[in-house]
């Protein structure tokens, strides 16, 4: 927890809001390694500050992930193992709150649920399912908010996506990652990386 | 293609807008089924008219795309199994552009490659990738615009949520699926649905 606890405690970033980081409930080991290594490579790329894989152990993600962040820089970690209980409980004590993804949720779209996310000013965990998740979930016990990205089922990685560029209105895709070994120049045609080893 | 001749001879819908048909180039059968299938769910989801599975076949595929439409409503059709060569020849042919996501385009956040697509007026392909795309796909041959949502490795699933979801404005979230079976009600708390059968 020693990453976790460093974010919650602040030393705000170059985008100068609130951090996320994303909570991945539900993992199932092998049957979900490629999703679940989508959604932590969607919560590195768009803004989020770390990754906690709950429940549960996946040196796999953690190698893939750790081995992206190596090369193409930043500081975004990855922590695995914790109950979900115990993380929520941490960050709640930390002053953090939770947002629950679902897509029965408050509609990002037709409510003023972003709005109130953001007035707080606080670092929120993001908890993404996979599979059924407890009821629980939706309580005021765990999760401060329950926000949907559209009422239709579609997948939290898409989800995700949306929601972390709304939070973060877009300054996430040309915040620069330090260290990096490998940078892409973007282009109209073709493919030009710099690349310093 | 009896149904994506219809889309680009246009019969535009509520979102009064452009619209786009998704490709989904290089899936790998068993491999790729998950993830093609939140890449075809997203699409449906954030307002794509369709979906084309390219180059493969993948009845699994399928039949979950319809079983979510035939519950969920909305018009979204699914194909399968032709090239990509002769998908975009034929969507040419009919004056629709091509856009290619990829993490080596122009970013859709620094550049103004989004008002550029928009300003055509026309119906777009959007090529969505899997693993390393021919360097064909890079070339005014195909595509008229290579787009990045940021030049981060992320997932294609991601890309495709935030293109569409900033292509349409979030007017895809609210927008109505008709003869829907099952729609839920959005909530604060807990989960809300209104059945049909």
């Amino acid at each position: 927890m020693e990453n976790s606890k460093r974010i919650t405690q602040s030393n705000r970033d170059e985008m100068n809001m609130q951090r996320i980081v994303v909570l991945r409930w539900g993992h199932r080991v092998q049957r979900d390694a490629r999703l679940t290594t989508h959604v932590a490579l969607t919560a590195r790329a768009l803004g989020a500050s770390g990754f906690l894989l709950s429940d549960t152990m996946d040196e796999t993600i953690r190698a893939t992930v750790e081995k992206v962040t190596g090369s193409w820089g930043g500081e975004f970690f990855f922590e695995m193992g914790t109950s979900w209980k115990s993380s929520v409980r941490d960050w709640k004590t930390k002053s953090g709150i939770v947002v629950h993804l679902t897509a029965y949720g408050e509609n990002i779209q037709t409510s003023n649920v972003l709005d109130r996310i953001r007035n707080l000013e606080k670092d929120v965990l993001l908890i993404v399912g996979s599979q059924k998740v407890p009821k629980e979930f939706f309580s005021s016990e765990v999760s401060d908010f329950n926000v949907s990205i559209g009422n239709q089922p579609h997948s939290e990685c898409a989800a995700l996506a949306v929601f972390l560029d709304r939070f973060f209105e877009g300054k996430e895709l040309v915040k620069g990652f330090g260290n990096a070994k490998i940078r892409i120049i973007p282009q109209e045609r073709g493919k030009k990386t710099i690349v310093n080893r």
